[in-house]
C-alpha cells in the first residue's frame, strides 16, 4: 500500500507556505488602506491552521525518503491544494466556489482564462492576488519542470535532466542552489519588466501586476481590455521581450550566469523558438497589412505581440485577433498548440517536442525509401536517449486524446463546437483565451455552465502537469503494493 | 539517378486498364440507350491511346525489377494518373477541370465529397461512373494496403505483412492468388449488398450504385438526400452491415475461406472496431432519445447508421446529424478521426493504430511510476515489432501536422474555421462530408474557391496513401543516386 503520510506532510508544508504568500496582499492592502486586508489575513490564518494541523498530525521521527509515486502525488495534489485555498479570497467579490476555483486554478497554472468581469472596478487587492498567484505558479512550474519532471521522465523531459553528484546530500544541495538561482533570476527579470512598464507609462500598480503576469506567461490583466488598454507601442514590445524571457529554458540563465555566454545562442530549442516567432510574425503582418490595409510596422506590432502571447501561452490580447479574418483564426488556432520552451513558464506541446518529432519523422521517411540506411538521431548536439521517442509519442497521443475527450464533454453540456474545442485547447495548453463570441480574446468564461468550468479547471491542471504526471494516478497499478 | 522508365511503363499499363474500366459505363449507356456512351468511349480511347503510347515508348527487353523508390512513385502517381483521366467524363455535365478532378479524386480515394449538385437529375451514366470509380478505388486500396504498404512499412503497416515464400516467383504467385481472392470476395460482397438493397425496395440501378459505394466505404449516392432518400429502415441496417464488411481487414476473409473460421472473432482489431461501434451507437442513441425526445429504436437506427458511416469513413448521411445539437457535432468530429481497420477500404487513423497507441501509452505510464518494471508490448497475440512505435509516432505526427497545414491554408483562402478545419479532416480521413452550413452532411463542396478544391484534392490523395507514402517524394534524398 502506498504510504500517504509523507505526501500529506509535504502538502501541509505547502499550505503553510501559501499562508505566507497570502500575507503579501494582506500587507499591501493594509498599507493602502483597503478593507480587503482582513479577507486575506483570514484566509491566511485558515490555510496556516489547516496546513499546520496536517504537518503536526503526519510528523515522523527521522527523515523520510520520498519515492517516485509519492513524488507524483505531491506534484498533482500540491496544485489542487493551492488552488483550493487560493480560491477563497475570490469568493468575496461575489462569485461562487466553482468560479473561484476556476479563477485560482487558471491563475496558478498560468493559464489566464478568467470568469471575472469589470476587472477595472475590482478591488486592487484581488487584482494583485491574481497576479501574485500567476507569478508563484510560474516559478512553481519552472522548479517542477527543471527539478522534478526530468526525474519522473514525463513526456520526454528526461532530456533536460541536470547532471548532479551521486550522494543524496550533494543532490539536495545542488537542487537547493538551483532553486535559489532560478528564483533570483525570475525575480530580477520581473523587476526589470516592471521598471520598463513604469518608464513607458503604466501606473506603478499596473506595472507590478503586469510584470508578474508577463514573466509567468500567465496573461491576467487588471483591465477588461487586457493589453489593448495600453496604447504606447513601447509597452507592447516590452511585453514581447519579457514574454519571450519567461518562455525560454530557465536553466540557460543559470548556465549564462556561470560563464557560458553562448548558452542561449547555441541552444537548438531557443533558436527554433525565436525563428518561429520572427517568421510567423512577419508572415502574418504581411498578410494583415494586405488584408486590412494597415501600415506594415503597425501590423507587425499587432502580430508580434499577439503571436508571442499565444505561442508563449501567455494569453494577453492587444486586439481581438479573431476579428482579423478567417486566416488569422486558422493561424492562431494552430499556434495555440505550439508552446514555448521546456523548463519555462509556458505550456502546450513545446518547441523541443516539435523538433524531436521532426527529427523522428524525417528519419522515418528516409528509412522508408532507404531501409538499410542508419540514421543517427541527434538533438541539441547529443544523441537522442533511446526512451525519448516513446515518451514524446505518449505525450502527443494523450495530448490529442485529452483535447478530444474534453471537447466532446463540453459539447454534451451544450457548448457550440468552436467554443468547446477552443476552450479545451486553451485550457490544456494553458494559453487563456479561446475562440468564438463567448470565450474569444474579447470575451470571458463567466457565462459557461458550472460543469464546464469544473471540466476546464481539471483540464488546466492536466495541461500544466504535462497530462502524464496526472494520468499515472488513474492506473490501478499505481495504488498497488 | 532514379530510373523513371519502369515507373512510366507501369503507369501506362494502369491507363490501359482504366480504359477497359471506362468501357463499362460506355456499354451500360449504350444498352440503356443513353447518349453518354459516346463520351465514355471517347475518353476510353484517349486513355488507351495515351497509355498505350507510354507503354510502347518505355518498353524494355527482359523483366525489370522494381525497387522501393519506384514502388512509392508508382503508388502515388498511379492515383494521380487515374484521377486525371477519370475526371474527363465529368466535364460533360458542365463543370470545369478543377471540379472534375476533385470529383474523380474524391471517388477513387473513396472519400465521397462531391461538387455535383442536383444528383437526381444527372445522367445515369455519370452516376454509375462515380460509383464504379469508388468501387475500383476501394479494391485498389485494399490491394495496396495488403500487398504494397506493408513492404514499404508505412505508418506501422509492417504489422500486416503476409508471410510468403522466399523465391520471387513464388512471391509473385502468392501475390496474384491473393489479389484474385480479394477481388472475388469484394465482388461477392458487393453483389450480396445489391441483392439486399433490391429486396428491401431500391431500384435496380440504385441498388447497384449504392452497393458499390457501400462496400468501398466511399459514400457517393445517386440522390442529393444521400441515404436519407430511402425511408425503409431495413435498407439502413443493410448499409450498416455492409459498410462494416468493407471496413474490416480483407485478409481475414481469405483466412476464413481457408478454414480459420474464428479469424474475425479472434482478431483484436475487429473486436475493438465492433465494440467501439456498438458502444458509441448505443451511447449516442440514448443521448439523442433524451435530447430530442424520440423513441430509442429510431434513435439507434439513426446513430448506428451515421456513426458507422463516419467511422468506416463512408460518408453516407441518413439525416443532418450536425443539426442534432452541439453534443452530436462534438462526437462526430472526434469519430471522424477514428477510421476502420487496416487492409480495408476505410481511411483515417484506423483502429490498430489507436490500439497500439493505447498499448504504448499504458506501458509508458506504468514505467513512469515503476521505472524498473519490464512491460512486454504485445498486439494481437504477438510481440510488437521494434520499429512499429516509431512508425505509428511518425504517422500520428504527420497526420496532425497535415491537418494543421491544410486548415491554415484553407482559412487563408477565406473559409471560416469550422469549414476549413472539417474540410481538412474529412479530406485526409477520406470520410466525405464536413461540418458547417457549406460542407456539412446537408451541403456540398461546389461553392468552395478553386484553390481550396485543389488543396482538398491533394489532401484526399495524401490521406489515402497514409500521408507518408506521398511525403517520401518531398525528401530531396529520395531523388538522389
Amino acid at each position: 500500500m502506498l504510504n500517504l503520510r509523507p505526501v500529506l506532510h509535504i502538502l501541509g508544508w505547502i499550505s503553510c507556505a501559501l499562508a505566507m504568500v497570502l500575507c503579501i496582499p494582506a500587507t499591501a492592502d493594509w498599507f493602502a488602506g483597503n478593507p480587503e486586508w482582513e479577507i486575506f489575513l483570514e484566509v491566511a490564518l485558515t490555510t496556516l491552521f489547516v496546513g499546520g494541523a496536517v504537518v503536526y498530525a503526519t510528523r515522523s521521527r527521522g527523515a523520510t525518503e520520498i519515492d517516485i509515486r509519492q513524488a507524483f502525488l505531491i506534484t498533482s495534489l500540491g496544485w489542487i491544494v493551492v488552488a483550493g485555498f487560493s480560491a477563497l479570497p475570490f469568493m468575496h467579490v461575489g462569485i461562487g466556489f466553482s468560479d473561484a476555483v476556476f479563477e485560482s486554478m487558471s491563475a496558478i497554472t498560468t493559464t489566464g482564462s478568467t470568469v471575472l468581469v469589470n476587472l477595472d472596478q475590482l478591488p486592487p487587492g484581488i487584482l494583485l492576488w491574481r497576479a501574485i498567484l500567476q507569478w508563484f505558479g510560474g516559478i512553481g512550474i519552472i522548479a517542477i519542470a527543471i527539478l522534478i519532471l526530468p526525474l519522473l521522465r514525463v513526456g520526454g523531459m528526461q532530456l533536460f535532466k541536470i547532471e548532479s553528484s551521486d550522494t543524496s546530500e550533494e543532490k539536495l544541495f545542488t537542487a537547493l542552489r538551483t532553486v535559489v538561482g532560478l528564483f533570483t533570476i525570475y525575480f530580477l527579470l520581473t523587476v526589470a519588466c516592471a521598471v520598463f512598464y513604469r518608464i513607458f507609462g503604466m501606473s506603478a500598480f499596473d506595472a507590478a501586476a503586469h510584470a508578474m503576469t508577463t514573466l509567468s506567461t500567465g496573461g491576467y490583466s487588471t483591465h477588461d481590455d487586457s493589453f489593448g488598454y495600453f496604447t504606447d507601442k513601447r509597452l507592447h514590445w516590452t511585453a514581447v521581450i519579457f514574454m519571450v524571457a519567461g518562455a525560454v529554458p530557465f536553466f540557460l540563465y543559470i548556465k549564462t550566469a556561470r560563464g557560458h555566454l553562448d548558452a542561449f545562442a547555441s541552444d537548438q530549442q531557443v533558436r527554433g523558438f525565436i525563428t518561429l516567432l520572427v517568421l510567423t510574425s512577419i508572415f502574418m503582418a504581411l498578410w494583415l497589412a494586405i488584408e486590412r490595409d494597415i501600415a506594415f510596422p503597425d501590423a507587425l506590432t499587432l502580430t508580434a505581440f499577439n503571436i508571442t502571447s499565444v505561442v508563449t501561452t501567455t494569453g494577453f490580447a492587444s486586439d481581438d485577433y479573431t476579428a482579423w479574418g478567417p486566416g488569422a483564426v486558422g493561424m492562431f488556432l494552430v499556434l495555440m498548440f505550439v508552446g514555448g520552451c521546456s523548463g519555462s513558464t509556458s505550456g502546450a506541446i513545446k518547441i523541443y517536442r516539435h523538433q524531436i518529432l521532426l527529427i523522428l519523422v524525417r528519419a522515418h521517411i528516409k528509412r522508408l525509401f532507404s531501409p538499410n540506411r542508419v540514421i543517427p538521431l541527434r538533438y541539441n548536439g547529443k544523441a537522442l536517449p533511446a526512451d525519448v521517442p516513446h515518451s514524446v509519442l505518449s505525450f502527443l497521443a494523450v495530448f490529442v486524446a485529452t483535447i478530444a475527450v474534453f471537447t466532446v464533454a463540453l459539447t454534451l453540456l451544450g457548448l457550440d463546437i468552436v467554443t468547446a474545442y477552443s476552450a479545451s485547447i486553451t485550457a490544456i495548453t494553458n494559453v487563456g483565451p479561446g475562440f468564438g463570441d463567448i470565450i474569444g480574446p474579447a470575451g470571458n468564461f463567466s457565462t459557461l455552465p458550472g460543469a464546464a468550468k469544473w471540466i476546464l479547471t481539471f483540464a488546466m491542471l492536466a495541461g500544466r502537469l504535462e497530462i502524464l504526471a496526472l494520468l499515472v494516478a488513474f492506473d490501478p497499478d499505481f495504488w498497488r503494493a
